[in-house]
């Protein structure tokens, strides 16, 4: 970094929050992944004034920057390169308490505040942000991400739950704009807010938001659910939906090699089935307000079930009103890393096609790959499905050809072939930009990459929405 | 209209569906307001290709088109203006029977069709599009405003429901863009359908939508009930939130003079309170699915009732299971205008200020115009309030100019002191384009035009979201 930066960033930030020290960037460097890059330098400001200071410098001095979260994303798209010319801009020291209006039912939080110390905050006066993730990312990257999670189903993405935001417009001259209000009903034009999000930190930089909270689902029943056979999920999904509404709050579908990867891997889990295997499993969660109780619940999903077991449909129901169950479907991705390199691929189709597509492309994948074995799982609720491949030790040595082919046979049968998508919740960033120019066609993309050099002319983040910045595939 | 663009148009539509006989063209040029305007013909094409056609031809032409749903709205912005100088694209035609995938839970809707016809689609499958208003809309028009509704509290907006579009560029050589999937979970990149959402017609014709339907709440109760005071609403709406969670699908309040304007003028209504007009009353819904029977929600509804009846802050509870109810508080419009001139404000606040608000401006417009009386009613669920005024004939001849200083002091309390919202659900028109250039920011206007001139270079629609079109303020 040359000296005239620095002091200007010293400058806005304070000396202590400019990092340069090789010794002090490693932590900034790389994800949850693995993934590693090396950053110029990595800028800690605390205010959106500071932000815009720091922008102003970078932009005076010709050098990217790259907004950076709690490094939990999954695409990358917060981690510099390999080539040291990318500053990032970490917001960690963001994060003054959240402000909650319960009446509103709202929340006004800081980017760098954590999802667990936003709900934290909130649990106080019974309130909740319903995002549920396995990670515990920052606001800011959530937004950025638009994070689904396990609950998409009752409360929808990070979209469906934000009312406004605070951002730093990546312009020669920065500025700092209010979009939106803290308010439920809102239409006054165009609803520019809606640009940011899912926007990999690429047309600006969020510095805050105002977020809808939920009351807290103080009633809580979960089943983890045997089944018959995979394609008996979605007919028992739809049968829960009518009889519960939006008291069905997750519908997670494990296949067999992902249960089984997950019991035999992480010691700390109990079998539910004990030993017997199922074709499929379901986690069911039903959740409500004080006004319910949990046997009353329970007695309602036995009725509901009590069919589907007589004709053998359903083979076995483990019903538990703690964590238990859902330790074993948060565990399925530590069990697939303890089984082999995973292959992940993040895709979504419409819930009809789910079943179907496992079968048609895991034959597919097969064929391109027979060291790789599907071991999915995902959020059938909403189609949504971790269609991740492990290549176990005995395969032989990761081919890292092999499985870029098998992905290659995924994303174009996802995409090309069932109308669904190569990205349901992880967003697009380094990992997946090549995948985002192949798949999301030219008009889309030309459009998105008008949007993005309105909102922010001088390049901001990874991502290039046009012609993103090709990373790989992996 | 000169021939060569006649030519042009009954080309692209038929010599049946251009318009331009002035016997014809009464029927499109006004809404249900009052509103009239005068076209330059009217058009109606059957496909998103003839839309196209017919926007090459007016653009050719240096004709401004306006596309135009069932005229229900409330902001004029389907309706040309006095001036002759508009070719009206009415989306009639549009309106092939919905495509209904009932596993997915998703509509394939055009957008000429009926919100009851999708309805009455979707009900054989136990499935509903979960917007409730008092109008029967275009799903085109719904998407233009972002219609919220009753029961925002529970199913959100328009924007919440919507997975994809499909729209005609207003371009030199118009496009028609698919954005979007029917996917709930989808995020490969910015999601630009999202500009579409409230943008009444203004950056393009939306012709055809992808919408998320709701397994439909077929066990319903429904209570209107007599509050002490006003303050009671709030207290309550939060412990039924907290007994109730997501099946409370409505909260809606209606004052002392609103209620008695329906039930006074309004025949077909029986009053549930006997002749005692309670100072508050506000209508409560909760739904659920077949898993819940009806007089186990009324017992839990009259549990959480009890200590607020028992104290006095609950006056009188009258529960139903058909929509008598209902069809009190959907008459309240209806009342007001049977009571005199109607004044109407759709704000929005923060929750917690309804009330406050709602004593503070009610005393500041009686200073400005003590000929108008306060009949508030609305969405107290979501924040979102009818705060009518009504000119009652003994208060003399109506006039415009003190109406006008009546909404300037509700508009600017609600966005300047209160930070809430001068259009909460009926979107930006030339009704309140003026306001629009008066209370929404410069740089979120100037940003709104220009994405505004990169979906839609030639103009299209009655509103510039930089410089909107100039329309009166009522």
């Amino acid at each position: 970094m040359n000296d005239a930066l620095a002091r200007a960033l010293r400058d806005a930030v304070g000396p202590a929050h400019l990092l340069t020290d090789p010794g002090d960037l490693a932590g900034y460097a790389s994800d949850g992944r693995g993934v590693t890059g090396q950053p110029l330098g990595v800028v800690r400001p605390a205010s959106a004034q500071e932000i815009a200071a720091v922008l102003r410098a970078a932009h005076a001095a010709g050098v990217r920057v790259v907004p950076q979260g709690a490094r939990t994303g999954l695409v990358a798209a917060g981690i510099p390169g390999a080539e040291a010319d990318l500053l990032v801009l970490n917001l960690d020291r963001l994060a003054r308490a959240p402000a909650i209006d319960p009446v509103n039912r709202t929340a006004e939080v800081d980017a760098g505040v954590r999802l667990s110390a936003l709900n934290a905050a909130a649990l106080p006066h019974s309130l909740s942000f319903p995002i549920d993730l396995g990670a515990d990312p920052s606001i800011g990257g959530m937004i950025a991400a638009n994070t689904g999670g396990a609950r998409l189903l009752r409360y929808g993405d990070v979209r469906r739950n934000l009312l406004a935001l605070e951002v730093v417009t990546s312009e020669a001259e920065p500025r700092v704009l209010q979009l939106g209000a803290p308010l439920w009903k809102n239409n006054t034009g165009i609803d520019l807010k809606q640009l940011l999000v899912g926007s990999s930190g690429a047309l600006g930089v969020v510095t805050r938001a105002t977020l809808a909270l939920s009351p807290l689902a103080s009633t809580r029943v979960t089943a983890m659910l045997a089944l018959d056979r995979d394609e008996t999920a979605v007919d028992l999904l739809l049968a829960l939906e009518a009889s519960f509404g939006t008291l069905l709050t997750a519908f997670e579908g494990i296949s067999a090699p992902a249960l089984d990867a997950a019991l035999t891997h992480v010691p700390r889990l109990r079998d539910p089935f004990a030993g017997k295997r199922p074709a499929y499993a379901v986690l069911v969660e039903l959740s409500a307000g004080a006004a319910f109780d949990v046997e009353w619940l329970e007695e309602r999903l036995g009725d509901t079930l009590a069919p589907w077991m007589e004709r053998g449909a359903v083979v076995d129901a483990m019903l538990d009103r703690r964590d238990d169950l859902w330790a074993i479907r948060h565990a399925v991705p530590e069990g697939l890393r303890a089984s082999g390199k995973v292959v992940a691929c993040d895709i979504a189709l419409r819930r009809g096609d789910v079943m179907r597509f496992r079968r048609d492309v895991a034959a597919r994948v097969e064929a391109v790959a027979p060291q790789l074995r599907l071991h999915d799982f995902g959020h059938i609720g909403d189609g949504g499905l971790h269609f991740n491949l492990v290549w176990p030790p005995e395969a032989g040595p990761f081919d890292p050809a092999v499985a870029e082919a098998a992905r290659a046979t995924v994303f174009r049968a996802v995409v090309g072939e069932y109308g669904g998508s190569f990205s349901a919740e992880h967003g697009i960033g380094p990992s997946n930009a090549a995948w985002y120019t192949e798949l999301v066609p030219e008009p889309v993309r030309s459009l998105s990459g008008a949007v993005q050099r309105l909102l922010a002319p001088v390049p901001v983040g990874r991502v290039d929405f046009h012609d993103p910045v090709q990373g790989d595939r992996a």
